[in-house]
């Protein structure tokens, strides 16, 4: 009898990341070692009303935990490290990422009380062997945010390179290209699977150098000589922050932090060397009152009009520290994120009408994206010549556009895969198929709790939020069987003004039907939807609305 | 004694359109006559959630009602006649307007059962006297739906000009041209006051003419001669219908239109000759399941990815009548209004997932603008040469950036005034100052109730959206003033799901509280006061969460 040889295969398994934005997370499965790529988390949207943070389902590794042999992180941010607090408290495994990445965990850390994680620095261009399959290579890459890798791993049946995010500079702030010829010598030695980014692939041409906000921000500064200056900015975009404080230095202005998460990372960054900062420069926010306008540069968090930042409580004239006035330019040095734009223009407005003065991106050249358009996502496919490719990072119309790039450069359709969340693939040199629906999904982090908010909270969160509720309070006495109560209350729910009576007439209305009940005898979930039925009817006949009813029967 | 000598003033009152975009309206009022230029609604947004529509409060416009002319209508976009039915119902003056205005409010007051409206037709390039002191010329203009006019309004001060909606189109479908010629005899004449539109003043040069968008839709014909086109628009682009439904007729293909306002609108400009259209190349849109793919195009509302919307619907696959697959190429042909983005995009998601074709606006010239970029607002100001200006229709940022156009066109910035809704400024060659505010704001139409959805409720709505509520019921006997029943429920409120007595000790910590109490003599609103901040406590101590508290105290 010939014995069957059973080929060894690599399982790709997709937590996130592909099809829709946000929370990345990709894990790499050969034999008994797993190892996880990135380990992010999302901002909640209106879909999800009051909720913190999404995180990835970590349910498929956990039920492999003893195959995990670290994570590893392509760069340090919140969609990228976000959920690794959460996933480190369920299972302590070792953590990979260049120096900044690793500072920035840290402090997502310290906040949760996580002492006992095992980090490890990286340095760009060097190798961490995982496992017995998987051997790690971070190539540095340009991205919004020092410190940032691509992955080249090598496993038994091949190599897969994964980009991270990515953007090709080639006038890089700290000098250090994204390093294209150890990515063509990766790619002459043969690439297996390619794991490419997507965010982009909808702009044509090349993204622009950073140093190019310097060149704007230069004529700002010269533009703006003896008025203050407040720019807000992505706290992590540390080559931004330098370039300014660079320019503060040069034109002799102080600079001031403004909001938790510029102090906190600018701190961080200049601890371990990232960010070149003289002491002297830096002056507390809390001081900014007895600098003269000329003299000061204020950095502030806010440049996605977020509700609690610095830079929108300034706007909104709710922020002691910092008044806007005539004398003040406002920078914000960012795009607005699909479904922000509201907030950010808002915000805008609000400056406005301090007599402020506002640039913004459509009336200057104050920000570039760190992410890779069609060419340079072109030149890393041209580099690369992957067997294989599958788009990660993007929403499924981003994962579609970037497969037909790969396509119109000559690789195969059925050597492409779009995967959904949830999704692992079979990869070797002879097999690329798509497998089975693994465990995943979100968790919802809301206060305290990680994963008990749940599609029914959300949706009555909704019902609520649109329509607000009316509870009908019934109290049954137990012995007679006799109705000793009926109290209506209402809450977010608008009634008629010159009706008052609207209510009594809805107690009447539910007196009436309880006449034909046994109270004492009949069953109280029917007693229960009777009563919100007849509400119902009663308020939409006279209203058109359609509040939450919440009948409650209490026997007393 | 010498006699004082009052100056003759125009009183111009901006009661929408100024300060953020939606809902224009705006008075001028000369001694006993007033009339309304456009009278719109705006739609709502996450700070109102649940509400249907956003209209202008009228209260000025009420207390003055007998001195009203009419409501003059520059064009048939919602922003400008969405709360004329409102309004006729308070006080039913004559409008005017171009015909297919008319016909656009025709249906709104057809919906709301209005049959007594007076609607005066105007034909572009007359001019209709209003009381002693006003006369008001249509002037024809292009923008985004067809017979869209500028306003050149005579009073006993000067002329005032409303520039309405317009961008310059030397290409315009219909062949009518914006009329400039006429607009510089104006100009030359003289223009005390220039109202002109703000939207696009942030973007250079000018808009595309809408011809471009028929050319791109020629090569999307030509490369999908074996596919069915389903095409997304704004029902009210007549033109672009136009453009389509020519190509359809070359191209040999039948045309359905789905989505009531597209139905609607259609066959109102069909009637009264605004949109050529053959009755026999029309089919039902129950019908195009017998129609072969190559011979048909969809014309579908839902380009903005509105949720009951017919695209939204086809694309979560809940929509019987046309099901997307592999040989469907579907075009929107619309840019995402700020704050859309993320619904949009989702729509676009969810198309590519049925393995559908999608083109939209990043990828292809397929929609262009209706609002005049800097160049064309340029063109209007030296035309129109006025000797005061006031920027409207825009947000402030809007405002405050067509203020500098004009300074940096030598206009005199103390002949310029930026207003806010409730604003009004005192007009003549003599006279430019702002006034007192009059009674304005936003009403919201909820249901059948108007206004009576107050800001109380909005912020009851977000609470309970956000965090949800938790209802406590305490019943209390009259007579012996002890407690028969604690009953506690909640919704959209999590708790540990690992703690299943976790209402039960809430139960307990009332009760705990109440025995502090003598329940015969104490005040109810002490006592629910006190049980309110029992179980906040309680529950932000185990969850970190904050629900609304709603006790309800029955004496039963």
């Amino acid at each position: 009898m010939q014995k069957k040889v059973v080929e060894p295969v690599l399982k790709v398994v997709f937590l996130g990341g592909v099809g829709e934005i946000g929370k990345n997370m990709t894990a790499l499965e050969f034999g008994n070692d797993i190892i996880i790529i990135d380990c992010g988390s999302t901002f909640p949207t209106s879909d999800t009303p009051g909720v913190d943070l999404i995180i990835p389902d970590p349910a498929y590794l956990l039920l492999n935990r003893d195959k995990i042999r670290g994570i590893v992180v392509t760069h340090g941010h919140e969609d990228h490290i976000g959920s690794i607090p959460y996933f480190l408290k369920e299972c302590n495994v070792p953590v990979y990422g260049t120096r900044l990445t690793l500072a920035l965990i840290e402090n997502k850390l310290r906040e949760m009380h996580i002492d006992n994680a095992k980090l490890n620095t990286v340095m760009p261009g060097s190798t961490v062997p995982l496992g017995r399959a998987f051997k790690v290579e971070f190539v540095k890459v340009s991205h919004s945010i020092a410190g940032s890798c691509a992955l080249s791993i090598s496993t038994p049946v091949g190599v897969v390179f994964h980009s991270g995010d990515f953007k090709v500079d080639y006038t890089p702030i700290d000098g250090n290209m994204i390093d294209l010829q150890r990515i063509a010598e990766i790619g002459k030695q043969g690439v297996l699977l390619l794991l490419c980014e997507s965010t982009n692939v909808e702009r044509p041409g090349s993204s622009m150098s950073e140093a190019t906000v310097g060149r704007s921000m230069r004529n700002i500064f010269n533009e703006n000589k003896d008025r203050r200056l407040i720019i807000a900015t992505f706290a992590s975009n540390i080559h931004r922050l330098q370039q300014i404080i660079d320019l503060a230095a040069e034109f002799g202005r102080k600079v001031a932090f403004s909001g938790r998460s510029m102090i906190n990372v600018a701190e961080c960054a200049a601890r371990i060397g990232e960010l070149r900062l003289d002491k002297n420069q830096v002056i507390d926010i809390e001081k900014v009152k007895n600098i003269d306008d000329k003299d000061l540069v204020i950095l502030t968090t806010g440049s996605q009009g977020e509700p609690m930042s610095a830079l929108t409580r300034m706007a909104a004239d709710d922020f002691s520290k910092v008044k806007l006035g005539y004398n003040d330019t406002v920078i914000l040095s960012a795009h607005p994120i699909p479904g922000n734009e509201r907030l950010v223009y808002g915000v805008i407005n609000n400056i406005y009408r301090h007599g402020a003065r506002v640039i913004y991106e459509s009336l200057a050249e104050i920000h570039v994206s760190g992410h890779a358009c069609r060419d340079e996502l072109s030149l890393l496919h041209a580099l690369l010549k992957p067997q294989y490719f599958i788009p990660v990072h993007g929403e499924h119309r981003h994962l579609q556009k970037h497969a037909e790039l790969a396509v119109a450069m000559g690789e195969m359709p059925s050597h492409i895969i779009i995967t959904d969340i949830g999704d692992c693939v079979y990869v070797s040199p002879k097999t690329f198929k798509i497998g089975e629906q693994v465990a995943s999904g979100s968790l919802l982090v809301d206060g305290l709790g990680v994963g008990d908010t749940d599609s029914t909270v959300l949706r009555d969160r909704k019902h609520l939020a649109e329509e607000g509720l009316l509870i009908a309070v019934i109290c049954i006495e137990n012995l007679s069987g006799t109705v000793s109560a009926v109290d209506i209350t209402s809450r977010g729910f608008a009634y008629e003004n010159n009706d008052d009576d609207f209510f009594e007439k809805c107690r009447e209305s539910v007196l009436r039907v309880l006449k034909e009940y046994d109270l004492r005898a009949c069953d109280r979930t029917v007693l229960n939807n009777t009563i919100r039925k007849e509400i119902k009817n009663y308020i939409f006949k006279n209203t058109r609305r359609n509040p939450m009813i919440l009948p409650m029967v209490i026997d007393c």
